[in-house]
C-alpha cells in the first residue's frame, strides 16, 4: 500500500527528507502566524496558529470533501457552500479550536473570512475556512482578524512546510507527500492524530496541484481517492465534526494524462493516510489488515474496520502479545451483529504472514507464538517508557520506520477486498486524551 | 435505574454484604475447585476454577441467551442444543480458557459434560458446560475430569458465594444480587469485565429461582429482561464468544405473580448489569446515558452505546475533563454514519443535571466547568495512581460507591427512550490488556 519503505534515526532526518518533498506547485503560496489568545469557556492563555493557503490567481478548479458527522463544524457548512462558487482564491486554517456548534458559529467563520479577503483582493466568498481544535468553544474572532495581516505578509511560494507544521494540533510531526506528473505535481499535507475514522472525508488535508483538471474531474477523481486512502484508517473509531479535504488545481501547467494524475493522486492520499495513522495519537504499532475474499468490497473493508477498531485486540498488540483469539473475536463481533448468515468457514487468517487460524480452528503452537512476539516487536515504532508521573508520552517526533502488523483474512467466498489502518491502544493514547484540554 | 444505592469503605463491608445477598434458592447446590494445569499452547503454569451448579432434581423450567458473536465457543454450541433437551441437571463452568475455535472443542466439551453426568447419575444432554477465558486455546480436558470429583464433593446448599468467586477471571470481586417474591427468591451472579458489549445475550450469568415457572414463560421473561439490562452495557465494544446468560427454576415454590416475578427478574438482571460495569476492565467512572425523545427506543440505544464507546469521550471522562465536544461528537458520528436525516435541532444534552447543549449550540461557561469538573470527580470510583513500574492497577477490590457521570440527551422529537450504562478508558484498561496473557 504505501509508495515508500523510509526510515529514520532522528527528527532531523526526517526534516530534512520533507524539506525534499515540501517544494509548492505553481501558483500557490502559503503564510502562518501564531498569536496569544484566552479562551472565552475556560479561561486560560492558549496559543493558535492561523495558516493561510493563497492562490495567485483564483481558480475554478477545485474539489472538497467533508465529514459526514452529523453535527458538522461552522467551517464545514460553509465549505459545503463554497463548492458552488464560481471560484477559490484562498483557505484560511485555524487550529486549537474546530467552531462546532458555537454560538455564532457560521457568522464568526464567515468574518474571518471576510478579513482574508480584503487583504487578498479577493470576494469573501472566494475563501475557504477551516477550523481543528477543541470542540464546543468559540473562535476569537477579534484576535484572528488582528493576527491576519502576519499571516499574509508571511505568504511565500517556495515551501508547503510552514503550512504542513501551521496546522497541527496533536500532531507530533508535520505530514508532506509529493508526486510528479510530467512537469507539474501534486503535494499534499495532512493534520489529524485523533478523532480519526473518517466517513466518506477526513481530518484537515490540502491537496495542490499545478497540473490543469478541470473542477469536475477532479471532484470525481476526489471521491474515487479518498476511498481507499482516507476511508480505510481508523485510530480510535470516533468521526471529527471538522474532517475535511480539498484538492485545489492552479492549472498553470497542461495534465497530458488524466489516469496518471489520478494514479498520482491516489497515492499521495495512501500515503498521507499512512502517515495520519502513523502519527496518531498513542500509536506505537501501525496495524495494516488486508481482507480478501469477501462477499462485497464493502464487508471486507468493515471488517477490516471491525479488526483495528477493536480495543482489545489493540491492547493486545500494544503489548506485543499475539492474543490473536481477540482478533477472531472482533471478526466475530461484526458478522454476528451486522452480517449475519455470511460463511465464515473458510476463512483463514494471518498475521505476519504467519497462520492462526484456518478451517474453523485456532492453528497455535509454541514456535509459531514466538515467531509472531518477534513480528509484533519489529513493528514497534517505539518502546513505552513508564514515566515518573504517570504522564506517557511519545519517546519520537519523527516516523522510524514504515513496518507494520500485517494481518490477513481471507474469507474465501468472494472477490470482495480491502485494505484497513490503524493503530494499536496504549498508555500514550490515554495520557493525550485524559488530559488534552488541561 | 439501580434498586440501591450503596456505599463500601473496604473489601470486608463488601464482602458482609454480599453474605446478605448470596442465600441460594431451595433446589440447588454450588461446589468448586481450583487445580494446576499447563496450557499446550503457551507452556507455562496456569490455574483453573471448575464450578459446578447442581439442581437437586432435574428441571424442565430453564431458560438460556448465547452470544451472538459469529464464532460462538463450543459451549455456546453446545448450550443452544441443550434448550431442546427435556430437562437441564447441572451445570458446570471453568475459567481461563474459553474454548472457542479450539480444535476439538465441541468433543471436549461434551466429554466434561459426561464426566459431571456420571458424578452426578444424570444423563449428559441435561448438563450444560461453559468456559471463559483466553480465546483459541484448548480445554485441558484431562485434568478438568480429574478435579471433578473434588467440585461435586464440595457442594453445598448454603450459598452462592462459591460458585460467584469460582466462574470470575479478570474481575476484581464477585457480583451477586437477589429480590425476593412472596415466600420464593431469585438469585443472580454474574462473571464479566472485559470484552464487554453484549448482543442479545452476556457474559456468564446465572440466575436462579426456586419460584415455580414454566419453562416458555421463563424463557419469554428472559428474552425481556436482557434487553434494558445486560443488552444495555458496554465496557469495550466488544463482544465476547462466551456470553452466556442462564435461568433456571428449582420449581420447588409456588408463584402467586408472574408479574411480580418478572419484575422482580428485570430488577436482578439490571443490578448485575450495572455490577458487572462498575467492576469493568480498568473502569475508574461508570457513565450512565439516559437518552430520551427519540424517534425509536433503538435509536436511543444505539445513540447510549455510541456515547459510552466513543474512545476520546471516555479518555475525558477518565481525566474528570469535561469536554462535552467529545460527547456530541459522539451523538454526531453515530447519526452521520447510520441513521441520516434525524432531526437532533431539538436536542437537549446534560451533564450531571447541567445543560451543556440546546438549540443547536453549546452552553458552556467558567462555573458551568467548574460544576462539570465536580460532578466527574464525585463519580469517581477511585483516583489513578502512576505506579512505579508504569503497570497501572485498580486501586479498590470492592465498589466503593453507585455513583455515576449522569449524560442526558433528549432528541425532543419522539417517544424513543433507553438508559445504557459504560465505563472511562484508563490507564487501568490498556496495563490490564496489553498485558493480560502473560
Amino acid at each position: 500500500m504505501p509508495s515508500t519503505n523510509l526510515t529514520f534515526q532522528n527528527r532531523a532526518e526526517h526534516r530534512a527528507w520533507l524539506a525534499t518533498q515540501a517544494a509548492l506547485p505553481a501558483g500557490f503560496r502559503v503564510g502562518t502566524t501564531r498569536f496569544d489568545f484566552t479562551p472565552c469557556e475556560a479561561p486560560k492563555p492558549a496559543k493558535m496558529t492561523l495558516t493561510l493557503i493563497a492562490l495567485e490567481k483564483p481558480t475554478a478548479d477545485f474539489a472538497a470533501m467533508f465529514t459526514r458527522n452529523a453535527f458538522p463544524g461552522a467551517p464545514v457548512i460553509v465549505g459545503r457552500a463554497r463548492l458552488g462558487e464560481p471560484a477559490l482564491g484562498a483557505i484560511i486554517v485555524n487550529n486549537k479550536i474546530s467552531n462546532v456548534c458555537a454560538p455564532g458559529g457560521v457568522e464568526a467563520s464567515e468574518r474571518v473570512c471576510a478579513e482574508t479577503a480584503r487583504l487578498l483582493g479577493l470576494v469573501p466568498r472566494a475563501v475557504l475556512p477551516c477550523s481543528t481544535g477543541v470542540i464546543g468553544w468559540t473562535l476569537p474572532v477579534e484576535a484572528m482578524v488582528a493576527a491576519l495581516p502576519a499571516a499574509a505578509a508571511a505568504l511565500s511560494a517556495g515551501s508547503v512546510l510552514p503550512a504542513a507544521e501551521g496546522i497541527v494540533t496533536t500532531d507530533l510531526y508535520p505530514k508532506v507527500r509529493r508526486a510528479t506528473v510530467g512537469p507539474g505535481s501534486i503535494v499534499g499535507i495532512a493534520k489529524g492524530a485523533g478523532m480519526i475514522e473518517p466517513n466518506l472525508a477526513t481530518m484537515l488535508v490540502y491537496l495542490f496541484t499545478d497540473l490543469a483538471v478541470p473542477r469536475d474531474t477532479l471532484r470525481a477523481m476526489l471521491v474515487r481517492a479518498v476511498g481507499p486512502s482516507f476511508n480505510s484508517i481508523s485510530i480510535d473509531s470516533d468521526t471529527s465534526t471538522s474532517d475535511t479535504v480539498v484538492l485545489v488545481s492552479s492549472g498553470r501547467v497542461p495534465c497530458a494524462g488524466l489516469a496518471e494524475f489520478e494514479a498520482a493522486l491516489t497515492q499521495v492520499c495512501r500515503d498521507l493516510a499512512e502517515d495520519v495513522v502513523r502519527n496518531g495519537e498513542g500509536v506505537r504499532h501501525v496495524i495494516r489488515v488486508a481482507v480478501t475474499g469477501a462477499p462485497t468490497a464493502e464487508l471486507a473493508r468493515a471488517l477490516g474496520k471491525a479488526v483495528v477498531n477493536a480495543p482489545l485486540f489493540k491492547c493486545a498488540v500494544a503489548g506485543n502479545d499475539p492474543n490473536v483469539g481477540r482478533l477472531v473475536q472482533a471478526v466475530g463481533k461484526h458478522v454476528g451483529a451486522h452480517a449475519p448468515g455470511t460463511d465464515l468457514s473458510r476463512l483463514r487468517a494471518t498475521m505476519g504472514g504467519i497462520e492462526i487460524f484456518s478451517g474453523g480452528v485456532f492453528r497455535l503452537d509454541p514456535a509459531k507464538e514466538s515467531a509472531l512476539v518477534a513480528h509484533l516487536r519489529g513493528a514497534e515504532l517505539y518502546p513505552s517508557a513508564p514515566p515518573k508521573d504517570g504522564v506517557f508520552s511519545a519517546a519520537v517526533d519523527f516516523p522510524p520506520h514504515e513496518r507494520c502488523v500485517e494481518i490477513g483474512l481471507d474469507l474465501g467466498v468472494g472477490s470482495g477486498a480491502a485494505t484497513v489502518l490503524g493503530g494499536d491502544l496504549t498508555h500514550e493514547y490515554v495520557s493525550e486524551n485524559a488530559d488534552y484540554r488541561s
